[in-house]
């Protein structure tokens, strides 16, 4: 199963870097330990910097297998998200956006990254407005007009980069606002690591997780840069000042669709086993994903010139377009699903793991803004259509539309309870149920329109019960479509489909089972028995399922080390290890050091009673 | 409003609280200052003494007003849960079960509770079987027979407690099992704070929040106490070793059904201006759960005795018999309607909030274990109108069970939109929505029993999509029809009343439509409109309480001082108030201790390739 999941070349990589940091006392972790913050962020830059000296990879073997750095950056996350997040900001993302927004006269910046001369940082966001490019303020000479303009939350600012990736506002002499473009920026000196003239930077302080890593902010007054660190793919400025807008930045739809679908899936891996799998599928064939095509530079697939977005310069550089393609599908096995807890002791790091996670809910933007660009995704789609254009997208999530009408006149023919341990079942249901809702969304926004909503306004009424539910069963959709797909293969390995099928309608029918409302309200659904038969045939196959539980999970769980929690050891000892831990930690035996507070010092009651 | 929500009174007694925190130095707080574990556990006990010492509440008090306890527990709760436990559990949870459990010789204990001359713990819950009180495994002379039988989780046992009450087996010299009983041991020397010969007692260490309370653990290696330790309400022992059990172990139901009642009205809190509203509601008459009645010395209401389920000694020690009665319901307010967060800075609070509030959720058992009891106290009911015997409980929650029948025959009258506007139709289509689900519970129960089952398996396949969501939609009912009749009470103020009813009717919709698949699967709704209605309506009651939303959480907000937490702060000025308190935390602007680990001391790229 573990080779079916990933190739044997990705478990071995996986395997490598498992041990790398299990034999090495930097990466040891002492159970129950109290690290200060100080003391974390050390560590987490010490085993950053010692990750340049392990170099798991290296350029070719990367060109060989994409997915390589997905493994990497999944297996440092596994071990410590501050850690992934830290290394990932600024060896894959500061150094991408340069390599990709930049041209040959910022090679010299790749260089410094790669020996660690200098570390970098991505400063977008800023302290009154998250991830909404639309409202960032600073601008070119480098200025924060008031502290609500204050780059805010940049990983690796607050105590360690040395250069920033900032977006700022451009304004040329002649008085013309050019829009949001993208500068490297020295806030420190490498050398001392202290702040360079103009630039008040610091640290944002405790978060509630990824502690090891330094998130910080920055104001600038007046902070004068070399002309050149214009990263100059969009746009560059001669030495007169004169701004020439390049042809890399006339976008394409091609490339926003593709990123689309990539930030849909990013969605999508919420069940640990379908989603690790989708994730690898959809990565599999990482070729559209290719920085060239994401940035537009292909034309191929364009439906519409006129329903293009990236009309702007600049207004392509959504947060979506800025993480490497991969991270998002990474980032989003944890997400929202893992978003649960239990109060727990400390050692057994459920609060780590669920705190660690918070922040993969938010990078490039809330969920909720993410969910609201997929059903304008949709919504476009079938303006498409009703113009007479075919549906049609790259990795084809979307081509089922072109159905719509058919789809719509289906209902759900109650099968005997065997038909519903197919995942087909639940794959017609989803078609009908995108379009169901799509169809409501529509007529949801034009009635906003008709009273006389402005479009903005018009959007944000329609989100809740209408577009945000169409995203989200578009997402579920999507990945069980894909899922489904990968298990019925020929190429699956016959013994391993029975379980493989069982998961795949158990995912199928539990996430619809959500939507059951719609579905009865809307007339797929009829009679009693429709809704029971569902609920049925999911607790049978969670029956038939819970025997392999724990074997599936071993299948995808990391190694001890790297989990480093007691009661999640392979052994299964969960008291006989928690209990262990227990006694290991410090202090745990001893009297506390105030102990005379309460030998020596009691309290006179009632004393200040009469003071209130 | 406010004075709507809580008498005057308690209004001022709040602010009594609030006002003496905010000036006492003790009681200050540094944003974003970092407590060692050690620190912040000083710093609780040393606020917790205090507390003695303001001795907010005399008894006095407590008679004339008992919502008070509610009120300073919560209030405390709010400026840090980790000390309102603390507190609690030693003034209130040891003292009371020593007040309720045992008889005159024990007073000396709660004289020297008070005057802090010792410290209590409350030792129910062990290593491997939280709350399961059946599985306790403790005996009499105190012995822990192995490590799985530590005592674990205690509250104040960690480092502060000198003495616990601890539940454990008796077992009497003539080889009988006597069941569980409690007794109180001192654990630790009042004068050292070291532990009583043969009492291993430690620390569990850092947990996922509630960190200023120190949980514990114990391992009793035949640790002989006097045998007048024993708690002795329901059975005492004689020099002899001659076992007599008292008339108190001899429960009635009554007691059993107003404290299930209580332990319903736990989960039920979840909407906090409905729950608010609610808690106070149910606890202005607090007549039934005083001590005694609870323990079952009141025999009226039994419906009928074969189904009392206290028939063996120490089993109506359900672990929601052992918290005083109002602390479920205090504790039912935050819960898992809390149980959400967003990635951000410490010095925000939010992630303490967060991780304090965990600990309500398991407090008592997991809720689904309460849940379950939920359902199996209904489900009795229904086999006593079986029998014939009217269903009537003395809070009356289950009273509209008399109408099954009927209520099963009724669909929902497809009102125009303005009905919805009154919780009539929400709190009707409950009803039908519980009865449905019962009858459904009770045919999944009778087909697994015919199917061969046991009762124990039975009742375990009979959860998901049955008994479970039957407890669930039961005490949302019990809180909507509670929070019905408050509303539309005469007493309420006719200036209130309009938002009052909205926020009735939009608890009511937004709950019911969680359930709307059943409603449609049962019949009881039928039609496209129906669930379009449903959801419009709730969309409209939203937007009918916008413009008040800020104005009401005001109503029942705490000080800033007690929220600390500068995005909350009641002057609205969040950014401004993250800034200035990003700035003050410590060395937000200092460069790292560690600076010079990046300046001189690079690391040498793929060095440690070839170890791999």
């Amino acid at each position: 199963m573990a080779l079916f999941v990933e190739e044997e070349e990705l478990v071995r990589f996986k395997h490598k870097i498992f041990s790398a940091l299990e034999n090495d006392p930097l990466f040891a972790r002492v159970p129950g330990e109290e690290l200060s913050l100080e003391r974390y962020r050390e560590l987490t830059f010490l085993r950053c910097r010692k990750l340049f000296e392990y170099d798991f990879l290296v350029l070719e073997e990367i060109l060989a297998n994409p997915l390589k750095v997905i493994v990497l950056i999944s297996c440092l996350g596994m071990y410590d998200w501050s850690l992934g997040t830290k290394y990932l900001l600024n060896y894959q993302v500061f150094k991408d956006s340069i390599e990709s927004s930049g041209s040959e006269r910022h090679a010299k910046f790749i260089e410094q990254v790669e020996s660690m001369e200098i570390f970098g940082c991505f400063a977008l966001t800023e302290l009154s407005h998250g991830s909404n490019t639309k409202n960032i303020r600073t601008e070119f000479v480098l200025h924060s007009p008031d502290f609500e303009a204050a780059k805010f939350w940049v990983g690796n600012m607050g105590k360690s980069a040395t250069h920033a990736v900032v977006y700022a506002q451009l304004h040329t002499p002649d008085g013309q606002h050019q829009g949001l473009h993208s500068f490297v920026v020295q806030i420190r000196d490498p050398k001392t690591l202290l702040p360079m003239p103009g630039v008040m930077v610091g640290d944002i302080g405790r978060k509630l997780g990824q502690n090891g890593l330094d998130n910080g902010f920055a104001l600038f007054h007046q902070v004068r840069i070399p002309r050149g660190n214009l990263l100059s793919r969009t746009g560059d400025i001669s030495a007169e000042g004169k701004y020439t807008r390049s042809q890399a930045a006339l976008g394409g739809f091609a490339g926003h669709l593709v990123q689309r679908e990539s930030d849909d899936h990013r969605h999508v891996c919420g069940q640990s086993e379908a989603g690790h799998l989708h994730c690898h599928s959809f990565l599999r064939h990482p070729a559209p994903v290719r920085p060239k095509q994401r940035r537009g530079d292909s034309s191929s697939g364009v439906p519409n010139a006129a329903v293009a977005p990236a009309a702007l310069p600049g207004s392509h550089l959504r947060p979506g377009l800025l993480l490497p393609g991969p991270l998002p599908a990474v980032c989003g096995v944890p997400h929202w699903a893992a978003d649960e807890g239990q109060g727990r002791p400390a050692v057994n790091r459920l609060g780590d793991i669920r705190n660690d996670n918070d922040p993969n809910c938010t990078y490039e933007g809330d969920n909720n803004v993410l969910l609201q660009q997929t059903s304008n995704y949709l919504l476009r789609w079938m303006s498409e259509r009703l113009q007479g254009h075919p549906v049609s997208s790259p990795m084809g999530s979307v081509d089922f539309l072109n159905d719509y009408d058919a789809i719509l006149h289906q209902t759900f023919i109650l099968p005997d309870a065997q038909d519903l341990m197919d995942s087909s079942a639940s794959l017609r249901a989803y078609k009908w149920l995108v379009c169901y809702l799509l169809r409501g969304s529509v007529q949801k926004l034009r009635k906003q329109e008709e009273s006389g909503c402005a479009e903005f306004e018009a959007k944000n009424n329609s989100q809740v019960y209408y577009c945000r539910s169409l995203a989200i069963a578009f997402i579920e959709h999507t990945v069980l479509e894909k899922y489904h797909k990968h298990v019925h293969s020929p190429s699956t390995p016959v013994n391993l489909q029975p379980v493989l099928k069982h998961i795949c309608s158990l995912y199928g029918l539990w996430s619809l089972n959500k939507h059951t409302a719609i579905l009865y309200q809307g007339g797929y659904l009829s009679g009693e028995n429709a809704g029971k038969l569902i609920q049925d045939s999911i607790l049978e196959l969670c029956s038939k399922l819970k025997d392999e539980a724990v074997a599936l999970v071993d299948v995808i769980a990391p190694p001890d080390f790297i989990l480093s929690s007691p009661i999640a050891k392979a052994d299964g000892e969960l008291y006989k290890n928690l209990w262990g831990a227990v006694l290991q930690s410090p202090k745990s035996l001893e009297r506390p050091s105030w102990w005379s507070e309460f030998c020596n010092n009691k309290p006179v009651v009632g004393k200040l009673r009469s003071r209130m």
